[in-house]
């Protein structure tokens, strides 16, 4: 029986990995690559939903997830109205690609109120979550790392976003656990038993020492500190055996060939994820 | 009578604000300003503590806390036992120049197992209490921000050093409070209620928006998004009357003429914290 942990079938590819990249190159290098799925970003691919899900499905690729809903909170009512528009927008955009699970990247403060701030994510997910109901879609917060606080997520542990989805049904709100935002938390393990099966994405990279950059400075995995393997079982043992998706800011991967990033990204799966 | 939050009695330059500055150049800066109070630093101080100390004393000024002891993990345990015995020297220093604090900066893992290295800070921790006391000298566990924790300090957040410090005697072993390292935390005021009269520090910066560097983008008060005000009535509400340290890393505000930025230092205190 093949060691299931050296499989390749729940590799996925985020798309922002190859950012610089059309949907299209990049859905082919995956077909070349026998990588099976896609987490895709809703700047690739809103400009046409329904070519962009035929290019995903005649590359035999499924999509994993759509990033990214969220942005809840605003300084005005007619704002946070207009962010609410977007997300059914990104909800429907999802529903096109045919995935079940939109991220939702929650948005920072618009100023110094953060308690404020975070109340509005709640009422903003209660607002689109009968909307995701009607359309088959799930809603994964993503706790961002607390260094993106202030400028991409109130919403920066595990806990927090367990706590916001228990609020919820099981089946339509949960969290996606990244290893890169959340490995240096002292809760991380036991709020990853927590989310159980809430668990609706899992994201892997790398933080490497010195971080080259805070916002484009992932690595590969392997190439960094992060327990990835250890989080990898953790998640595994809550339940979660779905896709994994390799999400990497860093410009230097964005400028690696095609083909040739695959290959090493490939490799690293399957000796540090 | 005064407004006790406009006075400046309270107010302590933590040395780092002017790291380009020599021990007597900022000692005699204060005393021109009619601060009272100075953090000190081992690397401007060590070369002659007892020198450092009359400098001081002889500017009128009374030293808060000495930064830094701390990085307790490494991958020996010899390496382990001349971190202990630098951190008997901090002490020995703390002393010294007649503070009653020594703030520990808990370090980072040697490698990826993030979870042995916090073991070895509370092993480290507990080698070096029973000094402390000899000493009087008391530990102030400082969490850094969980950007910091590959480079820096394993201890992340204020419940983490509230749960080391709770293993220890509460006249020994407490938490400094630092804005800039604890805003982001879901957890803040509850944590900062339970530290009570552990609470042996109160540090003030402010987080700007964007950040312009990791470790060197720290901004004055005023300047950024963190609520000061708010969390300075929090540790004031659970017993903190001590000494504020004002401790900005960035290069712009190094660069500044002493007169000049302690001025605005005084200012942005006032309008603030």
């Amino acid at each position: 029986m093949p060691d299931e942990s050296a499989s390749l079938d729940r590799l996925s590819l985020n798309q922002i990995t190859t950012d610089k990249r059309s949907l299209e190159e990049t859905v082919r290098a995956c077909a070349r690559a026998d990588i099976r799925w896609i987490g895709a970003w809703r700047h690739k691919i809103q400009e046409d939903p329904v070519h962009s899900a035929k290019l995903i499905r005649d590359a035999g690729l499924r999509t994993s997830s759509l990033c990214r809903g969220g942005f809840f909170p605003a300084a005005t009512a007619g704002e946070r109205r207009k962010r609410i528009e977007d997300n059914r927008h990104a909800i429907d955009e999802a529903a096109t690609l045919g995935t079940d699970t939109l991220v939702l990247v929650c948005g920072p403060a618009s100023g110094r109120d953060i308690g404020a701030a975070r109340d509005m994510v709640i009422d903003g997910i209660g607002e689109i979550v009968p909307y995701a109901e009607k359309c088959g879609i799930r809603l994964a917060i993503e706790p961002l790392h607390p260094m993106y606080a202030a400028e991409r997520s109130v919403i920066v542990t595990l806990e927090q976003a367990n706590k916001i989805a228990a609020q919820f049904p099981p089946e339509r709100v949960g969290v996606i656990v990244d290893v890169f935002h959340v490995w240096w938390d002292p809760q991380v393990y036991e709020q990853i038993a927590a989310a159980g099966s809430r668990i609706f994405g899992f994201h892997v990279s790398d933080w490497m020492v010195p971080l080259p950059d805070m916002l484009m400075g992932r690595g590969m995995m392997g190439k960094g500190i992060i327990e990835i393997r250890r989080l990898r079982n953790a998640v595994e043992r809550a339940g979660y055996i779905g896709p994994i998706e390799v999400e990497i800011f860093n410009h230097e991967i964005w400028n690696t060939p095609l083909d040739i990033l695959l290959r090493q990204m490939k490799e690293s799966y399957l000796e540090a994820v």
